[in-house]
């Protein structure tokens, strides 16, 4: 069989120029193609695998933008993007926005100019005139309850659930950790939490952090308990910090779950992995990422929407950070 | 200040064709587009943020194949790639081989029709026919440790490590979890920690597993201690699967590091948010990433380059799971 040798030493070219020819990339004068196509011709060459998908339909781009890929949270999110995106052609340009609204921008200019066909956007603002202005579709996901396009999941409802669950199971003194005050998800399922300790009458301390970060997280659990000696029960703003506040409860002699109860939030893989394996609010990562490529799929194929936004419901689940209840 | 749709109304036109001017997409009749360009002119109209974008230098991209970002150590080595790519204004397409090689073959495809002006492989093929006929520069990242330009760890010398630890910490009866055969890191720190174990002339024992998978691990930690009960130490294939080790240790009522010492690879960030936290074998992932984008732009820029490959030290990483020793 001919190789790509035998058609440059034909043609008294170099590989390189057969390549261009075949990859139709670069220049090459018009002789040199005709000798390199007569060569290709004459040799009954068959270009290899890559060459040859060359001349297959170009996959169309989707912008990806996701807070921070290094939360396992969002892996698990651009996972369901990917594959639904996968099943019908298309690919990801993906960027990481911090949550900061320079770099969010940044990317979302990248995506237009490099011709992107429909955005996927985990933004906290919906409303930004980029978004507003943009031709193209595109699918807010997770960190918006926008009427626009959008797939995320019932924060507020999750707080409430993880309020409800914890008193049931006896606490009383229990701390809230509030997520980042710019971040939706994270004030709604704070507020969804205090709601319910209200409703309760019960006592309740509340803890401000400003990130979701491995690092951070161990000096916020480390406050926690210097500030608040006394609590019983402590419903975190995710599942990261939750384990920083569950070393932290470990390294100070705590029982878990017998003096101190411990729920996350998102139900990332690692969550059932820790000792004893965390209880906390299951959000459909995964899922929620396939129905926001499925619905950005939509609108950019011109289909008839039926619904334009999806809620998703959350859960608790119980694991050991939690006592058992009848 | 004059808006987009005093701009459209000037020319006679709608807000979605002066878009489609200023942005240089879509088809637009010339004198359209020269009546629009009239009435930018006269309303002194400046475009918007992301519309004033469009006129500045396109990035360029770059393709970035991982494994599964799912698993939490590519976050880590993407977030390195992306933040030092960003630095030069190179933009990351990205895709998950999930170790298939038609999976690989069909982003390595999808690089090149958008493209890319470099490629990021995690490949464990680096030798494959699609790389060789690359005309574009390629780093291969963190599963191979080919001549060609690439960043990887010593996994072979992280396995001696985790070994000669383990022994100096008294485990007797060693079980080793041999990682995915097929993926090159896994086996040179599988075969790494055998070297030092015969060495010594310690009898071990050796599970097989074939993936780095979260709900996988569970099964494997199950059959680990079913069927070899004695086990008194174990060197996991990474610490997603140390992490299902230690969960099933603490089910079984073992104490660890008193009954059974644990050493995973990678450290993860949650490998210090376990409790007990996981001594584990360091790999400076985010630092590997970062070095394969600087290689990679150096190629691309036609810099002099230094050294084609560079292979980080690791090392080992003391923590709960393991006993202490003078």
């Amino acid at each position: 069989m001919a190789t790509i040798k035998d058609v440059a030493g034909r043609a008294g070219v170099s590989v390189a120029t057969v390549s261009r020819v075949l990859n139709g990339n670069g220049y090459v004068h018009e002789d040199t193609r005709q000798k390199v196509e007569e060569a290709i011709r004459a040799l009954n060459y068959t270009p290899n695998e890559v060459a040859r998908s060359l001349y297959k339909k170009k996959s169309k781009l989707v912008g990806l933008l996701l807070p921070d890929i290094t939360n396992p949270y969002f892996p698990q999110l651009a996972r369901g993007v990917e594959d639904r995106m996968q099943e019908n052609d298309y690919r990801l340009i993906f960027g990481n926005s911090d949550e900061n609204r320079e770099k969010e921008m940044d990317y979302i200019q990248t995506f237009i100019q490099n011709h992107v066909v429909g955005i996927i956007s985990s933004t906290n603002d919906p409303g930004a005139e980029m978004y507003a202005e943009l031709r193209i579709p595109i699918v807010f996901l997770d960190r918006t309850t926008s009427d626009r396009p959008s797939v995320y999941a019932d924060g507020r409802e999750g707080g409430r659930l993880a309020a409800r669950e914890i008193i049931k199971r006896g606490s009383k003194r229990i701390t809230i950790i509030q997520g980042p005050a710019h971040v939706g998800p994270a004030m709604d399922r704070y507020e969804g939490a205090v709601e319910v300790v209200r409703e309760r009458g019960l006592p309740y301390d509340v803890l401000k952090t400003t990130s979701f970060s491995f690092t951070e997280a161990e000096g916020w659990a480390q406050d926690l308990f210097r500030l608040y000696p006394d609590t019983d029960g402590v419903i975190a703003s995710n599942d990261i910090v939750a384990s920083a506040v569950l070393q932290e409860a470990f390294r100070l002699g705590k029982r878990v779950p017998e003096d101190v109860q411990i729920i996350g939030f998102d139900d990332i893989p690692l969550s059932r992995l820790l000792a004893p394996s965390l209880s906390t609010i299951h959000q459909p990562a995964y899922e929620m990422g396939r129905e926001a490529a499925e619905l950005l799929i939509q609108l950019m194929e011109g289909q008839h929407i039926e619904r334009k936004s999806k809620q998703y419901p959350v859960h608790f689940i119980e694991r050991q950070t939690t006592r058992k209840v009848d």
